[in-house]
């Protein structure tokens, strides 16, 4: 959870060799690779997380894209609006001991998913958040009881408090039971569309992004994983051109709200690596108008985040073979219906 | 479709009696009603659609109405965006010999739903449509190669083009093949929650409350189907008090525009009273302040007729037992983004 010994090197750090990792000889300073998640994970977190997370819908909607099979995995209608309870959800079961209280950062839907879950088991949930954080998303951790410290350094302030506190961080992505829970995503994506050509992820922090690239290079090594991200927050792949999960030069500040992660983490970046994951970033205004149109097509409510996939569709920037088969995963929807309609009325998108 | 022979007499009205018929003598001048939609029929209409009509999610969203387990039936994810496919698509499928050419009426759902099938079978559709319908339900008509005319006099104008062009009418809601293929929504429902304690079920026409009345009787005759209309546009409610079909004495202009018929008909009418369906009225602010509550709630995007349910549900009009089992049908998503969140701004409803 909170700094696990095998993930405090980056990947490309050097860090202290695990005895039991064939890759180095033990005690010698080598650069080793954090340990990738694996199916077994995967499918043990789906198994851990039933109560709390639901199996969401896959839905056709070629609409999103002429001449190809587009299928939508709903995870706006999940638990809390988002996927990240799959996460959350195997993070906080996985901790044992349980601690009384844990705290986190996020834009909101990873902070409400945590509350939730904490709740129910009676851990009591900071959630450390920024001042401009989607109004729905303040209101969905309040509702199920987390508290928050709004803050412009999500980072250092969770770390602070939990020093203080005496407790542990929940990190949203960078943490092997989170990106298992993430990746369970993927495993009801494959029970109903086994052999998908593409699936086009939301990227923030990375962590759903990791899950899904494990389960997809152990179940469906054919399909391609490509990575969306904003171009004015492009964490992952920043960190990918680096080498390694440094902060953007620039705090990120997309319409994507959910997608501003100010670094990704060495476990997403290893994974990302590991499994040639596909990264691709779209524009703000492509986003706002994908936004509506996205809305309108498939009928769900859905945040700017999820809208991401769609602009990345409609950019033409993916290369795609005849009567492809796609999946987009639609993260969340927890967002503002005035602003949606306002996207919507500007855009001209929808009559 | 067009006036079949046992369709012709109202619920009140003398009509030629059916010498199969065992209510009354053979050529006596007697009152009978319409032969009622079966289950038989109901599931033969399941078969019949299944390649047009996808099964909808039933999702769980008790945020909806605290302290009871609410169900919504998400036709706003059917093909077209509504349940009128289910219809159009059985009635379509059922005409021997198949026509050239249908005329039909709707404020656009099931306009859009008969293009959809007309096209696929090679039919050529036309739908009269309302000066005002919404601009999502007009696009779509047309995407589907619908020729629209729009009038105020829905009924008499497609009457008109039909003698005209020799042509049947598909009437949206009097028609038992119409009937039986909205019925296959309470099908599903049943198979996933066997025995709830109310279904909620939006009101215009009266043909999907007719396809659930019958369905609800023959599998779970316990459960209260309640059928909610517009209180300006209360068209089924008006026949039952008056006996008889007749059209409103003001032309209804709800703001859930897919409530708008004019009148009902003797089929539906037939249903309602023989099943005891229940009818409840929710006023214009009601249903304004319940649309973007439902769809914030649901993360679905949701037409305003389809969250008259949920105002009746807030109105606390609806007696229910404690930790009651409530399926809320959620009839279609074809609306405008901007006047959504506009509704959302104005009510606060959703922050």
């Amino acid at each position: 959870m909170t700094e696990p010994k095998d993930l405090t090197a980056t990947a490309d750090t050097a860090g202290t060799a695990d005895p039991n990792d064939p890759t180095g000889p033990a005690g010698a300073a080598v650069t080793r690779k954090p340990d990738l998640v694996t199916l077994d994970e995967v499918r043990a977190a789906a198994r851990r997380v039933t109560e709390v997370a639901r199996r969401t819908p896959l839905l056709r909607c070629d609409g999103l894209h002429g001449g190809h099979r587009v299928f939508v995995k709903a995870e706006n209608l999940q638990s809390t609006g988002s996927f990240k309870v799959r996460g959350a959800a195997n993070a906080l079961l996985s901790l044992d001991p349980r601690p009384r209280s844990v705290v986190t950062f996020s834009a909101g839907n990873h902070g409400a998913a945590v509350a939730l879950v904490g709740r129910a088991l009676g851990v009591t949930v900071t959630v450390c958040m920024p001042p401009g954080a989607v109004a729905a998303k303040v209101g969905a951790v309040r509702r199920y009881g987390g508290e928050i410290v709004f803050t412009d350094d999500l980072i250092g302030s969770a770390a602070a408090l939990a020093a203080e506190r005496g407790c542990p961080v929940l990190h949203p992505f960078d943490d092997p039971a989170v990106i298992a829970g993430q990746g369970t995503t993927a495993l009801e994506i494959f029970e109903e569309v086994p052999h998908p050509d593409v699936i086009l992820v939301p990227v923030g922090g990375g962590g759903l992004i990791s899950g899904v690239a494990a389960v997809t290079a152990a179940l469906s090594d054919g399909t391609r994983v490509i990575g969306v991200e904003p171009e004015t927050a492009p964490t992952v792949g920043h960190a990918l051109r680096r080498g390694t999960p440094e902060p953007l030069p620039v705090p990120p500040r997309s319409a994507a709200d959910g997608l501003n992660a100010p670094r990704t983490g060495a476990l997403p970046l290893a994974h990302v690596r590991q499994h040639a994951v596909e990264l691709v970033t779209v524009g703000e205004e492509d986003i706002r108008r994908a936004w509506p149109l996205m809305a309108a097509e498939t009928r769900l409510l859905v945040e700017p985040s999820a809208a991401v996939t769609v602009a990345a569709l409609r950019s033409g920037r993916i290369g795609l073979p005849e009567c492809a088969t796609v999946v987009l995963i639609a993260t969340g929807g927890n967002t503002s219906l005035g602003a949606l309609g306002d996207a919507a009325s500007s855009a001209n998108a929808v009559p």
